[in-house]
Order: C-alpha cells, then sequence, then structure tokens
C-alpha cells in the first residue's frame, strides 16, 4: 500500500485561522461571524468544490458550511457560532465532476456539437449520485436520470441538465471517498460576550471611605456602586485584597522605611493572617466582600479581581511550602531582584520547582476559591513573569468548569511574549495603547491588532492609566488629554479601562524621573471627593452610553481608518452591517490647540451614493451635519470638545 | 501527571524554514549555507540560550549549532550542509542560570553590594555543572568551584567567577531536563549543486540532421555536442523520443489534416511500435541514445528527458491497461478537451482510476527505466494536469534510490499550483519571467522568489522562450530583445534554459493571434544552419563563460536590487561573500532606444569606503570605469550591447 487513497486529487493548505499549527485555539464571541479560509485546488482543469465542517464540543455530528471561491483558489465561508465553547473545524474539498460536465455540457451545445454521449455521460453521474443519496433524493434524481436519457428532445434534456434544481441536488451528494480533509482540525473558541466588550473602572477599596483618614471597607465600596454603574462602566477592578506583608513593607511612595501607619502595597500579598485566600481585614470580611460583588451584579457590575502570583516575606506559604521559593546559601530566601536593585517586599515563585506539580494545583485553588465566592473576571498581575505552560494549563482547566470566566493578562513587555500570553489562553490583554500618541502610531499598532492573526488571538483592552503608569501624554496634556485619550480609546478598543479616580480627577504628578503617579496610591490609602464636578467626568459617562447603545462599539476587529488631511486629526469608521450602526469618530490628537482638517468618508462601505446628501450626527455634542461626498470639513477645539463620533443617518 | 514536565520554562515558536509545518523539506545544495531562525524566549527576565540540533539521515548522532540571538526574541544559527540528501533539524532553547547569575553577580559587584553569597550561589552552580559535565571538564569545573568558595579575596573571584574560561566551559553544560524543544522537527534537502546551478539547451533531434529535409538522429546531434558545449550549457534538453501517434496525428501549425509525411508532435506519445520506454525507430536506437548520453557527460553535459504521462490514441497502454483511461457512454475513449475545443490526438490518463496503486508504480518505472539507460534529468510536460500526491510519492521514492536526479516540473499555470509542485519534490521550476518585462514586474517578481519563504521550496529556472511560447516581447524586439533577455535570465536566475535555435537565430514569427511560434517545430522537421553567424550567439557564449567563471551568479538567492534613475534600466547586484565576487548587473529593458541612468552602488555591502575610488570591470566588453561614491552613471545602446555585467575591483 503506497498511501491510504491515491484517488483524493484536492490540496488544501493555508487553513485559517490557525494558532500555531491549530495548537490553540482562534478566539472568538457569541454571534460573531468568523471567516474560514483556504487554499483549496486540484491538478487539471476540473470544478471543484469545498466545505468546513464543525461542531461544538458537546455536539456529536458535524455541521456543514459551503466555501465559496474568492481570488487566487481562496476560498472562504463565514461561519456564526452561538454557543460559548470549543469548537472544532476542518476543511474539505473535491472534483466537482458534475459542475464540470455541465459547463462542458453548456460550452459543446452552444458551439453547436452533437452532445448525446455527453448526456449520456452526465446521466451516468446522476445515477451514481443516486447511491448516495438520501432516500428522499433517490426517486428524484433516478428520474433526472431518466430524463437525460431519453433520445429525441436534445434541447429540453440540456436545459433540465443545466437546471438549478438539478444542480441544487446534486451538490448535496459526491463520492466521499474521493474527499481531501485537511489533516489538522483547528479550533476557535466562543466565548461570552463580555469578553470582547467591557469597559473597567478601577479603584482601591482602601481608598472608598467617606471620611478622610479612614480605611475604607467593601461596605464602603457599595455605596458607591450606582455612580460606577451611573458612568457606564460594568467591572470594577480592584488591586489585591489579601492581608499586605508587614516583614519589608514598603512606606510612601516606595520608601523603605514605613511608618507604623502605612498600609503597604496590595501586591505584597500575604501576612501572619493568611494569604491568597483570605481578605485584608480592614476591608471587611468575606461575606461583605459576597454581598458586595452580588449587589454589583445587580447594576449590571461585575467585580475582577486581581490575581498576582508572589508572596510577601511573611505569607504562610513560604513557611508551609518552602519549596516553592529559590533559598540561599545563607539560609535567607530570595527575594525578587533586578540586580543591582532589591524587592525586599516581594517573593517570586520558583516555577522550576520540582514540586511544581502541586504548586500549580495551589495556585489554581486559588482561583476556583474566589470563583466559589461569585468572582468571574480575574486581572493577573505580570503574567509573563510566571511559566507559560503553567498559565495554558491553569487557563485550560478552569474555563473547562467556568467557561465564563475571563483573565485579563497585565503583561507590558515584548511583543512575543505578550502575543503569547494570550495563545495561552488570557481572554483580554493589557496593550501598548497606553504610549502610542501620533496618528502613525495608533494607525501602524490598530493595524497590527485587527489586520494580523493578532485579531484572532489577542483581545486588547486599553487602558490610557494605570496605577503604575502614568504616560508623559497624560501628565503634560491635563484635562484634554485626558478627555481625548479615553475617547480613543473608547472607540478604538472595545474593551477599555481606566485607573479611576485619578482620571476622573486629573490628578497627574508624576514621580520625579518616572512615568508614574506620584503619593501613589499604591502605597498610601486617599481620599476622593466624588462629587466634585470636572468636565471629563461628563464625558465618560456620555461615552459609556454611545457605546452601549452603538453595536459597531462592540468588537475591536471592524476598524478601518479613513484618511484626514492633517496629522493631528485622526479619523476611522466602525460599522456593524447587521444593526446598519455607521460610525465615524474623529480625534484632534493635540491637547493644545485647535485643528481642521478635511476627512476622507468611504462613502461605498456605508452605502452611500456619491452625490446624495447625507447627515452625520455627532453623538456627543447632539450636533448635526449634513455633507455631500468623500471630503469633509471638521474643525476640534481641544478645550471644548476634542472628538467627534458621528452617526451616519441617510 | 498533569503533562510530562512543567518545569521547562523557554518558548519555541515560528521556526523557519518550516514548509508546511514541516510536512516537505526546505531545499538546499551541498556547501550552501541555510539559516535556521525561531522565536526563543522564557518567562521573566533570565538570559536563556539555544541551539539547533541536526543530522544527516545517515547519522546516528545529533550534531549542535548554537543559535545567536538577533532582535524582538527572534534567534538564528547558520548551517553549512555538505552531504546530500535529508537532515532533521530541532530547535532547543533552555533558562542560562550562570549567565543570569553572572550578569547579576557583575551589578551587584559593581553597585558595591556585598556579593559573598551571590559567589556561594555560582559556586553551585559550578557543582551542579559538575554533575553533568564530561570527565575531561571535570576537575576544572570542581577548580572554579573550589576557587569561588574561598574566602577572602572577593576582587580575584569574581574575575574568575566572570572569565571567558570559565563562560566557555559552562556554556557547555545545562539540566538537560529543563530544555525545551519545539514539537516539530524540520528537514532540509540538500541536493547535488546542479539542482541550484544549471544552464540548459533545448533542441528537437530530428532536426539535428546536416542536410535539409531528412529525419535528425541522435548520430546527428552528437556532432552538436562540442558546439553546444563551447557555448556553455550543462544540460542538453529533448522533447520527447518515444514514437509518436499515428491516429488522429497533428499536420503543420496544430492541423487536424495531416499529409502522410508529417512527423507529429513528439508529446502524442505511444503507438503500435512503442510506448514511453520506446524510442522513435527514426532517431536511432537505445543504444544510440546510450552512446549519446555518454558523449555528453564527457563534455559535461547532462541530457535532459522529457516525460509527459498522456497518451496517443494508439499507445499500447489504452488497450492493455484500458482502467487508466475514461470510457465515453458510447465505448470510445476520451481524449483530452477544453470544451468545446478538443484534443483527439491525445489521452489524459485518469488519476482517479481504482487501480491507482498500479497505475502509480507504472509511472514511477518508466524514469527508472531511463535512469537505468543514463538519464539524470527529467523535465516534466505539465505536472499541473497529474495528481500531486503521486508526484509527491514517485518524486520521494525515485530520489530515495538516486538524490542526484532532477526534476524540473514544466507547469505555467496559477501561482499555488507551481508552489505546491516545488513543495511536492521537483527540484526545478518554470516561472513567469517569459511574461516580465518591466522593472516593476521584474522587481516584484523576483522579490517573491527570492525573499519569502518560495525561497526555500521554489528554485526558478528561467527560459525566455519555449516551443510553447514566443512572447510578444521577443517577436516584436529583435534580436535586441532577445540579447536582453538571455542577460537577464541568466543573470537574476542562477538556472535558466533556452529553446536554443531559434533563440540564436532569432526566429520570431508569432502564430496568427497567439503567444507562439508559426510553423512550429512541435509539427514539423525544421533544419538550421549551424554556423550562420549571429551576434547573439558570441553573446550566449560569453555569458555562459561569465556565468560560470563567477561563483555570484551560481545562487538565485543573493539578488538584491539596486536603485536606478531611469525605469528603462535594472540594477542589481549579485555578491558571493565566500570567494569575495561581487558583481552588479545593468540592463536596459527597451531594445529599441539608448537609454542612460544612474544607478546606486550599494557600497556598504561590498565593503567599499565611501570616498575611495573604485574600479567596476565589464565581464561583456572588457572595459574598467574607475567610479567613486554611490550614484553612477551608465549608457547603455541595444544595438550595441543592452548590459553591463560589472565585477567590482578594488
Amino acid at each position: 500500500m503506497i498511501q491510504s487513497n491515491g484517488r483524493k486529487r484536492v490540496v488544501i493548505s493555508n487553513v485559517s485561522p490557525q494558532i500555531e499549527g491549530g495548537q490553540y485555539p482562534a478566539k472568538a464571541v457569541e454571534n460573531e461571524t468568523i471567516t474560514v479560509s483556504a487554499d483549496v485546488f486540484s491538478d487539471g482543469h476540473d470544478e471543484i468544490d469545498a466545505r468546513v465542517l464543525f461542531k461544538h464540543q458537546d455536539e456529536q455530528e458535524w455541521s456543514s458550511a459551503s466555501m465559496a471561491f474568492t481570488v487566487n483558489d481562496r476560498w472562504v465561508a463565514v461561519l456564526k457560532l452561538e454557543t460559548t465553547g470549543f469548537y472544532q473545524f476542518k476543511v474539505q474539498g473535491w472534483v466537482d465532476h458534475f459542475t464540470t460536465w455541465q459547463k462542458g455540457l453548456q460550452k459543446k451545445y452552444e458551439a453547436g456539437q452533437d452532445v448525446n454521449v455527453e448526456l449520456q455521460i452526465g446521466a451516468g453521474l446522476i445515477r451514481q449520485a443516486a447511491e448516495y443519496a438520501a432516500d428522499s433524493d433517490k426517486v428524484e434524481l433516478l428520474n433526472y436520470h431518466a430524463g437525460l436519457q431519453t433520445q429525441g428532445d436534445t434541447a429540453s434534456a440540456v436545459l433540465t441538465a443545466l437546471s438549478g434544481e438539478l444542480s441544487a441536488v446534486m451538490r448535496r451528494y459526491r463520492d466521499e471517498d474521493l474527499v481531501s480533509t485537511y489533516p489538522q482540525t483547528m479550533l476557535i473558541e466562543v466565548e461570552r460576550k463580555k469578553a470582547a466588550f467591557s469597559t473597567w473602572y478601577e479603584l482601591f477599596p482602601r481608598s472608598a471611605a467617606p471620611e478622610p483618614g479612614k480605611h475604607g471597607t467593601f461596605n464602603d465600596v457599595k455605596k458607591l456602586l450606582p455612580r460606577v454603574a451611573k458612568m457606564g462602566f460594568d467591572v470594577l477592578y480592584f488591586p489585591p485584597i489579601h492581608p499586605i506583608g508587614e516583614k519589608n513593607r514598603k512606606g510612601k511612595n516606595n520608601t523603605l522605611t514605613p511608618g507604623s501607619e502605612d498600609p503597604g502595597s496590595p501586591w505584597a500579598i500575604g501576612n501572619r493572617t493568611g494569604g491568597h485566600k483570605a481578605i485584608h481585614p480592614q476591608l471587611g470580611t468575606l461575606a461583605d466582600f459576597k454581598s458586595l460583588v452580588k449587589e454589583a451584579k445587580k447594576l449590571n457590575i461585575e467585580v475582577a479581581m486581581d490575581i498576582a502570583y508572589q508572596c510577601a516575606p511573611d505569607h504562610p506559604y513560604v513557611k508551609e511550602h518552602p519549596q516553592w521559593f529559590r533559598w540561599r546559601p545563607d539560609g535567607s530566601v530570595q527575594y525578587a531582584e533586578n540586580p543591582p536593585k532589591k524587592y525586599e517586599d516581594i517573593l517570586p515563585i520558583n516555577f522550576e520547582t520540582e514540586d511544581w506539580e502541586n504548586l500549580w494545583k495551589e495556585l489554581k485553588s486559588l482561583v476556583d476559591y474566589w470563583i466559589a465566592q461569585g468572582v468571574t473576571i480575574f486581572r493577573i498581575d505580570n503574567p509573563h513573569t510566571k511559566a507559560f505552560s503553567f498559565w495554558e494549563w491553569m487557563i485550560r482547566e478552569v474555563r473547562k468548569t467556568n467557561p465564563d470566566v475571563i483573565f485579563l493578562a497585565e503583561a507590558f513587555t515584548r511583543p512575543l511574549l505578550m502575543e503569547r500570553l494570550a495563545k495561552a489562553g488570557f481572554n483580554q490583554s493589557y496593550t501598548y495603547f497606553t504610549w502610542r500618541n501620533t496618528k502613525y502610531e495608533l494607525e501602524e499598532y490598530m493595524r497590527e491588532l485587527t489586520k494580523t492573526d493578532m485579531r484572532y488571538i489577542f483581545r486588547p483592552n486599553f487602558w490610557p492609566n494605570t496605577p503604575d503608569i502614568l504616560s508623559p501624554f497624560l501628565s503634560w496634556g491635563g484635562e484634554n488629554a485626558h478627555i481625548l485619550r479615553l475617547v480613543l480609546a473608547a472607540t478604538l478598543s472595545s474593551s477599555y479601562g481606566i485607573y479611576g479616580p485619578v482620571y476622573e480627577f486629573c490628578v497627574n504628578t508624576p514621580h520625579p524621573g518616572k512615568e508614574e503617579y506620584t503619593d501613589n496610591e499604591k502605597y498610601e490609602i486617599k481620599h476622593w471627593d466624588w462629587d466634585q464636578y470636572t468636565r471629563i467626568k461628563e464625558i465618560i459617562a456620555r461615552v459609556n452610553i454611545i457605546r452601549k447603545n452603538n453595536p459597531a462599539l462592540h468588537t475591536t476587529w471592524n476598524l478601518e481608518f479613513a484618511e484626514s488631511s492633517s496629522d493631528q486629526i485622526i479619523c476611522y469608521g466602525k460599522a456593524d452591517p447587521e444593526s446598519k450602526n455607521n460610525l465615524i469618530v474623529v480625534v484632534n490628537l493635540d491637547p493644545y490647540n485647535t485643528h481642521g482638517a478635511h476627512v476622507k468618508i468611504p462613502l461605498w462601505q456605508l452605502g452611500i451614493r456619491p452625490g446624495v446628501p447625507y447627515t452625520v450626527r455627532d453623538l456627543l455634542s447632539g450636533s448635526r451635519y449634513r455633507w455631500q461626498d468623500e471630503w469633509n470639513y471638521v474643525q476640534l477645539n481641544p478645550y471644548e470638545m476634542p472628538a467627534h463620533i458621528f452617526r451616519v443617518e441617510q
């Protein structure tokens, strides 16, 4: 035996989406359309056909979707997957002898050739199909077979042979022995919509007390929930809520000499009162936390928990599982370092421990524990400093039983590591958006995220700031900069978030020489006047309502840049074909000066006929403009409003 | 057990060359350098290291080549493979704890920190390495171990710890349990040099008779061998030499009404006297053929045979193996067709036959038979109309026993089919060069061939003409066009060929309405005056000598285009670093008019310092020019010589 079946003539290659040769799934959310494509071709000049077989993990039978030829031997099918979980798909192709025969018959008949023998050949193909056919089609096929063989009226036999009805029934059958299948079965993971469309607000619960100088509690946060909901956020994310290490605790501004009142960094996790499964006593009880999570859900807000797999030196693990840490020859435990810098309040976990299996199980059990308390979203701290194989295993295992759980990767590191974490299973990722300010930088970065295979792997979550990052653009550009960066984050990416209070109140004094806030909330308790008026607060709320009401903003993948005549004015379109929701966003990237520009509206993508006037309505200001043709003028004063979010209304 | 070993932290991805996920080999020739590259990275901030393991099919042990970091987590190693046959390679990576430790030690020491504990940690790493080390290194390592532990002179201990000698011996050892290996093993097929560097001349033996009106023979061809050798060709390729079908034979100019004298097309193979293993009686005997092959070899010319897997209606297969053909309901055999056109002198083979295994074996036996007669090169006719899986099997099987055999794919079809044939094993391929005339077209096409993965799969063989193709450029542009196309073919691609006599004598009258020769030699016997003078003949011979003497022309992959100020002047460099052979080719693409241009010489690639004069010597004319700096002027009159082939002489 030379090989299994040498009669199969169709070749299939370059199947997409295909992540690491099918090792990892492509990502989708419920009801998102996914385009499956492949190179499919055969030797010779015969017609071919192709299909995608797909099935959900819980299904036994494969469903089938016809593929359509596009160009250069590329075939595509558009799938819309409705159920969360894993789908498998495979691409198949075969020589379509019947269509080949039909086309030949037509040409010969039109050329006036004798087609009697041809009709007999076609009848033979129909009879053959009748053998594979479902009972319901057998009779019909045998009738066609008889019809084509009737000598006499050639014209009507040809008409029958080429009829759409016959083509339709014949397309259902083929010699399955001759069907080629691409050797790898690919995966698509379908998640709930929130994995792609989410609006995050970060705050430190300990700063939530209504009175200055007091340690905030979960109950204080509960009172802020209506405010968060009113501003349009649907994820409320807290830094770690666990007991904070007392040994080598950091003081204000990351100093090594804390006062006795200094609360320490929440990321230095664990002390004599407990570790990652415990709650910092001053925040309240587990019951308080669960009650907060429950209250939030009523307002359609999910609480996101921070998971930082690292320990303060007094974390219980250090004594209970010393084998999970590195020990120095002098008997001391190895703290985190970036020589010559030392981070003595933090112990990294040694993922090379020989006890790695127990370590992995314990780390997963933390996530399981908090899921049991009602948490559905986790923001993972610095995942790129923990083993990739661990994430792959942990996320897969958790999602087997809890497919709705979402993990956000807080990795600001090199491109391949960020991409790999996404492949390994993270459902959302922090990005380089924070440092992409110019039109060129933004367009280039968005192209990478939306027009490459990243689109199937890496779901961006755009953060203009975090407790660790105050970009120079924000610290120099004041409130105008905060507003325009928010509009960009909220309209370029379908998921975005802000480290909230400092953003709303435009706190933006950098720590000298660093891209970080001075008097950072990481090391001290703050008190916020939640009721103070700021222009940006109103705008945030409005932008979030616009996001909610416009399906075009519920995905990142539909982004298309449009030309603009100014380097300071960026313009892009987002369209949702199903709801016919078409937006054009224009942002002045300069926080200091008014700029005008001509922008080119992509009429044909919006279905607008050239020469016919159309209305664009600015969802931010409520103004309407009557436009005509492609190029139209916009002008934006950042002290009034640095952006338009136009909805196209014909 | 969660997985085999969760302690491995290094991730490897995107290994190159990688053809269809490792299913097919990348192609190389003896002593060609091949760059293996991969993304290799780990979590965290530790130093890592990587290597390529490779071995020839006949070797038991893996050889190892260190990889070097380039940029963006990409690592590379350059392999030079010396033995023909298949090599496997795999990429491995690991965390390099010793180098990580060294870098930390240095920083801490330079920052004035106490490093006594650090030195003990390093001593521990050395002792651990001594456990894996070869006996020859054990003592040295244990000495280092002792040296680092000696309390006292910290400065000299640090110096020892950071020494190149210690680094070198430590680099040889690591905990092999923690080494990550890319899951797929990749393949490289190394072939003899001729697979990449060959110069082809095509002629019809039946037109080789010295007297007009006579049928040429192998013995006539034998007399032409010195001429072919003198012109610098090393492959002499004949259209099929088998008996020509008598049934439905074609007449002159592809007519359906042949005279009794018409010899028919050699591609209509087989008649009552035999099929693919027989020789057309008028050409001579098998002994004559073998003698010709032998004579040619003495002149370093290999005879290439044409294999066309198709049959005349009177080929013996039709009776012996009717199951290999399609039969029509009226009992007639199916001829080739492209409806409404019929090609009744040709029967295609039905690769969907249920008797495919015997068919494949028989088709392979034809190749084996001619190999046994001394043939080493096959030009395969229209391989894209036969099953891809057959080629893959046949070429692999033939090359298992005859690794020096070369197959040239004569496919002028869609891009993916041409690429796939090359993946399936064809060693050389016809190309679109024949229709790429403008500077933009040539640069674009060469980029596709040399700067994409095509470079590892698809070895171009550039033909300005074939018996089937007379491009408009040649038929309009006369001898000047023939000369410039030859220079392009011979210098852009390391393999090229011409359908010789018509090219040498600039026969270029097209058949009306077709890109084909009128009075085509495919359907009639020609008589050539081999001694007539033509300008192009002298140039062909000179170009072929230049090709032979300049290693830079022995590969296609070193091509780099240079800027030129005229769209009619194309300029490119080819360099062979090993022999320091640096060429700059300039061609006037306009066969009618003189053009001048400034061309930009890539000084830094040639190792020429700016401002220092250098000499370029035109290997076509013998002239020397003294140039300086990047931009220099050239002018080419196509009636004199449309090209310069400069050798850079400093």
